[in-house]
């Protein structure tokens, strides 16, 4: 029997962050103070993929614990998934079957956790709904690493990942200049943002001090340079003694085409990258033969929850709630973001935002963030990084590793034939 | 003119860990509290090619909250090298220059903070010393994240490197489940260690379930054999959903010849090693076809003090103390080490091992660590590295960023010629 208040359906969608639980324990926890609205809480398995294969776990036997400790547990508890729906006429079948699922498990919202991709998905879904006149609610909750959604301050999982840029970068350096005089000159780090730098921006936070690394950055904003670049490196390692190098995996070259393009593409069509680091220190090694290294922090990245950003907890944990208050409110279509108050302290307020200003519009960073040579970020970079990593959100550990938690993940009963779409 | 009490000279060698600057603080400190037995600490810059060049750091003027700060700073403080001084014939100029300086600066103590080499080297500089009749003694100070030292239970820098890799593969790990469905369905995560896999296993401390990864560890004490992985990693993606790969920098194929040969060799001979995980992706993808990520995370590792094992940097603060103290009795020509008393709790006691026991023996890991299949940690594994890991030992933060010490370094004023060896 569906109970009075109609039932919430919540899911993950592509790249999960160090926080992306963190807005799921968000929603499940507001979703169980409001029992008179709403009523089981699933989530889908794998994303948007469980909801049209009726695969969705039942939370409702999730103890509280559990979602507590859910809010401090990196990856997606539910699985995510790399997956777009296309307009509602190439993909009808499968946006019916979508309906279909809410229809029979009696899903009267639905909050979708994700990015660009995820919110048009969101819009569109509500916008057949409401053609349909049914009583679907859908709302998005801000997710991604990359920090390129339109409309909002900050997006969930980019400050966490951010923190982890500085002070990785900041860590390494120190070994790097405890060793350039016998060993490594040149050092590389490869950060994620395939079109934005805003993780290779935060990299720049480790050097507060002038002459202090990071001293090149590699932003997918400015066209590589090879020969200006080498010329920095080699005066910068004359004068400083080595050089801690940032390049982010989306550094394109003058003609446009990545200096890392590897030629597999992904679901969604985005090629997929990895190895500008690698790149970029073999141009170093052949053309200055000095000796380098490199790192490649890869999902570590976005997975590291033990260094985890304060401010980003909160605010994933926040825009959960606040979409299940939209949601309750019968606010359709709407995203929650964050809008910056003040920087010092930093003061933010959450307020809705329409999904179609969100779906598929991609925010880019201010030119005005990268210095004139295009190697550095500005003082108004920096006003705007650096309340985002301030504060410390340490999960529990026992016998020397984070207590992260796993869910039952129970699969509620299907109700409809498989879905062959 | 020299202060009654000899000075102590103090020089950082080889690769530097998260905590090498936690043993000097641990020096200088007690160093301060022992005024009548100790003059002035010295640093070496570089290493002992500070030594050879006559360029010490005077540590006198440091603060005491600067050496405080010193204990959670990653790096090497005062620079180190990777520079071996070989037999007393052979390099018979370069150790008469060391005694040269010594002499020079009235320096009666040297403690070398490293691994293997530089307890051969400490041990060579004191018998030279001693057959001068010369009034030097020698204590070395171990340090290595690679764990291969002879006698002592642990070497400091090691655990924290441990507990590094362990968590970053348990949190990458929830990253790639929560993907696999529609994205990576194979993660290669590469781990230092040269020659012995004490790193690689350490990874397997993030999997305390049957089935939970790391699935697969490739060992360099475990010659690599394509087809059983290949089987293996199929095996697993099929009944897991995705598998995740741990593989050491110094894997080598039955011939004996490095995966990941780069063909560079460093100053002490050693190829210089990096991209095993990257082939093992590229096999993967080549003969499965799957999608894989790989991470590097390279100096991150061991520069890691953010993510510090609280053993660790106990451990590394009071071989330290330790080695003043013996430099204090005149106990010459010996090394503090870690001596296991119980594992839960992990109990230990700090003695003195002679150098020539140390120098230049290689710790294997004993086989009975690795399963059967040669592809996991067995539980005398888990026993030996599990006390290692725990405890959490946070720097302190500013804006988000660890407070890392940056010191005065002052050098003190040369009285040689300069050497030209």
């Amino acid at each position: 029997m569906a109970s009075p208040a109609k039932n919430l359906l919540y899911a993950q969608s592509g790249g999960v962050t160090a926080v992306i639980n963190t807005s799921a324990a968000g929603v499940i926890a507001t979703a169980r103070r409001n029992k008179a609205k709403i009523g089981r809480v699933y989530a889908a398995k794998n994303g948007i993929l469980g909801v049209l294969r009726e695969e969705l776990f039942d939370t409702t036997d999730e103890s509280d614990a559990s979602i507590k400790a859910l809010a401090h547990t990196p990856g997606g508890a539910f699985g995510s998934c790399r997956y777009k729906l296309k307009d509602a006429v190439t993909d009808a079948v499968k946006y019916q079957r979508f309906l279909d699922v809410c229809a029979a498990h009696d899903i009267g919202y639905f909050l979708y956790n994700g990015g660009n991709d995820s919110a048009d998905t969101s819009n569109k879904i509500a916008a057949l709904a409401a053609e349909r006149g049914l009583d679907l609610i859908c709302v998005g909750v801000p997710k991604t690493i990359d920090n390129d959604l339109a409309v909002t301050d900050v997006c969930p999982g980019f400050a966490s990942a951010a923190k982890y840029t500085a002070v990785s970068v900041l860590e390494a350096s120190l070994d790097v200049a405890a060793m350039a005089e016998t060993s490594t000159k040149v050092f590389v780090y490869e950060v994620m943002g395939r079109h934005a730098g805003w993780l290779a921006a935060a990299a720049g936070l480790a050097g507060k001090a002038k002459g202090s690394a990071p001293h090149l950055i590699l932003f997918p904003e400015i066209a590589f340079d090879e020969a200006k670049f080498l010329d920095a490196v080699k005066e910068t390692v004359a004068s400083v003694g080595y050089c801690v190098v940032v390049v982010s995996e989306g550094v394109k070259d003058a003609e446009g085409k990545f200096l890392a393009e590897t030629g597999i593409k992904d679901a969604f069509g985005h090629s997929q990258l990895g190895g500008a680091a690698q790149q970029i220190a073999s141009l170093v090694q052949a053309k200055l033969g000095v000796k380098f290294h490199y790192a490649l922090p890869d999902y570590l990245q976005r997975s590291a929850r033990h260094l985890a950003s304060a401010v980003d907890v909160e605010i994933a944990y926040k825009v959960g709630e606040a979409a299940v208050r939209y949601a309750i409110a019968k606010q359709n279509a709407v995203m929650p973001v964050i809008k910056r108050l003040s920087n010092k302290p930093y003061r933010y307020e959450i307020k809705p935002a329409l999904l179609s200003d969100v779906a598929n519009h991609e925010r880019v960073m201010p030119r005005d963030f990268i210095t004139e040579d295009g190697f550095g970020i500005t003082p108004a970079a920096r006003r705007y990084l650096e309340p985002l990593i301030v504060g410390e959100a340490y999960p529990p550990y026992e016998n020397g590793l984070p207590v992260y938690v796993k869910l039952k993940n129970k699969l509620v009963r299907k109700k409809l034939e498989a879905f062959r779409g």
